[in-house]
């Protein structure tokens, strides 16, 4: 660290050990992330730690809901490039680098499953709803029309789109492009598939 | 109970617990199903609880077990059915109505989410793959060729039907009927979507 530890502000210390923590879980998953190993990525001692954050189950939800954000911002659907499909695209791909460069403790908060933590998995679900949310505030500009069905097939593909990056983040069995393209497609498809469907009612 | 317990072998006894795990496991989530709440519903000590199960996980994990092997029997395809979009259509049924009759115990072990415990994560990655399995085995009935691609868009598929049935118990926004024509449809559109993605490969 250039900066002497005494003249960073508490603000400061707290946003330099939660970017560590980004940093250190990119390439091992969150069970490994412990108050120890950050003090001492940090340099700092265990007490120091403590008087930023709680517990080490604190420290986790600051992390992955930084990580949450962080995947929104990017992934935030770029008006100006009008086509909504050309849109979905770019979200999409974004989401995909976002993951793949984020890698293992990333996959914690997106699965919500490799913690047992109630506080983690709302940020999980949030962060899924806010990700619906944003397909469905568009449905009209995507062809759909917005039904509960409808609603119901976009949960269900955000799920189709975890499990499989999950997987592929594992074994990349087809290109990044290739995946991005299937996630894209699966959109309109599901989704019409749920409006062919139900459109008897 | 009409049988005296001192008749029952200790087999018996076994099977009749995690039955009545299982009937418990209908209506509520697993982390009220405690040895406290177990042995008073079958009117015997915790001692005796403790004595066929050594803790509450053991006893949670043999409760997963026996609903994951249940589910699997039910849904096994009916060959005789002969047509493979019948039989997919049998099968995914037979799933929708175990899963919805078997309630909320049972969403545990297919998100394997609400549980850390990863005993019980492993019953479920092991029964979603016997899931795609039970397809990928078929893939050439469905017009499916089985790729690295196609296995990965099918545990993808397995991953948006359980997401969106355990949405549809607790907002049934579309008929058990709809639901199912959606599962079933949704197969071969995923499948071919990827198959058409990659072939240019």
């Amino acid at each position: 660290m250039t900066t002497p530890r005494t003249r960073m502000s508490p603000a400061a210390r707290r946003r330099q050990l939660i970017d560590l923590g980004v940093e250190m879980a990119r390439d091992q998953p969150l069970e490994l992330i412990t108050m120890e190993t950050v003090a001492e990525a940090a340099g700092v001692s265990k007490g120091l730690l403590f008087h930023y954050f709680e517990s080490k189950a604190d420290f986790h939800l600051c992390l992955i809901s930084e990580q949450a954000q962080e995947m929104l911002a990017r992934t935030e659907p770029q008006e100006d490039l009008g086509d909504p499909i050309a849109m979905l695209y770019a979200s999409v791909g974004s989401y995909v680098d976002y993951v793949a460069a984020n890698g293992r403790g990333f996959i914690s908060v997106i699965r919500g499953s490799a913690s047992a933590d109630d506080a983690i998995r709302e940020v999980a679900e949030r962060t899924r709803a806010a990700m619906s949310e944003r397909i469905l505030s568009r449905a009209g500009l995507l062809g759909l029309e917005r039904t509960p069905a409808v609603e119901l097939a976009v949960a269900g593909w955000v799920a189709f789109v975890e499990e499989m990056l999950v997987r592929w983040l594992e074994n990349p069995v087809v290109s990044r492009d290739e995946l991005i393209a299937i996630f894209v497609g699966a959109l309109p498809s599901l989704a019409g598939l749920v409006s062919s469907v139900t459109a008897a009612d």
